[in-house]
């Protein structure tokens, strides 16, 4: 008999869309698809409508290939627990994740939040396989970091570590959805490079950005005024870059990464971001750490980052 | 013939003194001596007397005790290297101290710097035995840190990682020995706490420090003054704590340690500094970490810690 080719599934779930993939262990995507998330259904129904997509594929190739593991990158899910822990935007409460997607296809199912699977996928197939220290920073509408330590994802005393978006870097500065006060996710996100530009359209409205509705504006407005040289969009980017980079110095003098990988929407801004990121941090590290740190994209192709991750993920808890 | 028990030599260079101790497997020291480092000698001189002084005892136990590595706490020791990187204090430049103690005595040498050695111990014969992440913070004259990930060491890409006395803190602020403004450890440190107190002095000179020659004034003075209700005093290690614990926060959302171990001289005002260490960092911590992280003095005798830490180091580098 064929000895059959092992595969993970690696799925993302966000809370407007979920999307899986059939992963081999070199990072091949052998079948992807998507689906809404309706996260406002029962969990159960949820997990049912995905289950059944999964078993659906896998049994289509189940003469060529086997599943080993499901792996999981979600909003607040937690790896030791293998919890959903009551996620922002989701109404299911704490959910246990891991193991409800494990015993409806029969294998086992390892979960953690999206920002550790895409350090973990960075590690396995994208431009961190050779590194020993590297931090991955998603900038979504919040901002979520995953730690890599002497080749392993820092998850800390009971999962959550690497909780950068929470670090506070103004004191009594903007108030954060978490209830604390000048969070850097507040400033450094897509919900914070707006916050900023509607704090400066207010007192100089004189700017492209000011044509737009202001419920309507998004940063990828921001991103394409700042290239045709609108001033209170390039001043955002540049403010928002300092602050991270300012911080991102912290960071290093924590454990000095090779690299530090920046990921999601607002990173398709490119010079706009980076420069002053760069700048800012370069300006505020000890000599011994100056020059020592890459600061760039991901090596994962955008579109499949989050599933690759997951699968990352599987094939790191579950490859014996 | 009896089988002899293993022991390993740690040292603690300082800028003032090197302790050095013969130190079993279970941390029992067996022996201990110190002498003046005299700092201004060759380093070749240096090592000789203190070479001289280790061999002298270990061939006194030789039926008995077998040596089996040294392991070294030196300002700017590199674990990675061995150099001893032109530390501040010393006139030697940089030296390869780990091989040229080595090629003396004939045994491995491992060298890292102060505080991480300071981890080690408080990993293997201190208060951290079971911990898997935790942090060591050294309050001497300036702020030293030692980060412990998964039961390891954190050293980063080159040995350097841990430095988080040179994280900015203060946007502009004071200036740091190493050339940048609003170090943390130009505000926490027995140098900082002085700092703090000489700028209340100028603006309110009724305070029982005004006694004390400004060139003599030191820590100390500053603790026996807060203890006999001097405000100035009082609000001095007030203010340096809640730096401290608004800064530790940062560090909690980084790795979420189980405990943070404060080190040296200034934490003999024990409540005095340990209390708004306490308070503003959980103030600053997102709800998941509240609650969560200890913050307590070390559970080495203070006089023998940096000997336990650097024996440590070489039971961990050496014991196959």
């Amino acid at each position: 008999m064929k000895k059959k080719t092992l595969i993970v599934c690696g799925i993302d779930i966000g809370g407007t869309n979920t999307v899986f993939g059939l992963i081999d262990l070199k990072g091949n995507i052998l079948y992807k698809d998507s689906f809404s998330t309706n996260a406002n259904d029962s969990p159960e129904s949820y997990i049912g409508q995905l289950s059944r997509k999964i078993l659906s594929e896998t049994q289509k190739r189940k003469d060529e290939f086997k599943l080993v593991g499901i792996g999981i990158g979600a909003p607040n899910g937690n790896y030791y627990t293998g919890e959903m822990i009551d996620p922002p935007n989701f109404s299911w409460g704490t959910i246990p994740l891991a193991e409800m997607i494990s015993s409806k296809l029969g294998v086992p199912c390892a979960l953690t939040n999206d920002a550790n699977a895409a350090a973990l996928g960075e590690m396995k197939f994208g431009a961190a396989k050779e590194m020993k220290d590297f931090a991955v920073i998603t900038l979504g509408t919040g901002l979520g970091s995953g730690l890599v330590v002497n080749q392993k994802v820092v998850y800390g005393k009971n999962g959550h570590a690497g909780e950068l978006g929470h670090c506070i870097v103004k004191k009594n500065g903007r108030k954060c959805s978490c209830g604390l006060k000048g969070c850097l996710e507040a400033y450094v996100s897509a919900s914070g490079i707006l916050r900023t530009v509607k704090h400066y359209l207010k007192r100089e409205p004189s700017s492209l950005l000011s044509e737009v509705p202001r419920d309507e504006l998004c940063s990828k407005d921001i991103y394409v005024a700042a290239l045709q040289g609108d001033k209170i969009a390039q001043k955002a980017f540049l403010e928002t870059g300092e602050i991270l980079g300012e911080f991102l110095a912290t960071t290093v003098c924590h454990f000095h990464p090779e690299a530090i990988f920046l990921l999601g929407g607002l990173t398709n801004a490119g010079e706009l971001l980076f420069d002053p990121v760069i700048e800012a941090m370069e300006r505020n590290l000890l000599s011994v750490f100056k020059g020592q740190v890459t600061v760039i994209p991901s090596g994962l192709p955008g579109a499949d980052s989050a599933i690759l991750g997951a699968g990352a993920l599987a094939w790191d808890a579950f490859k014996k």
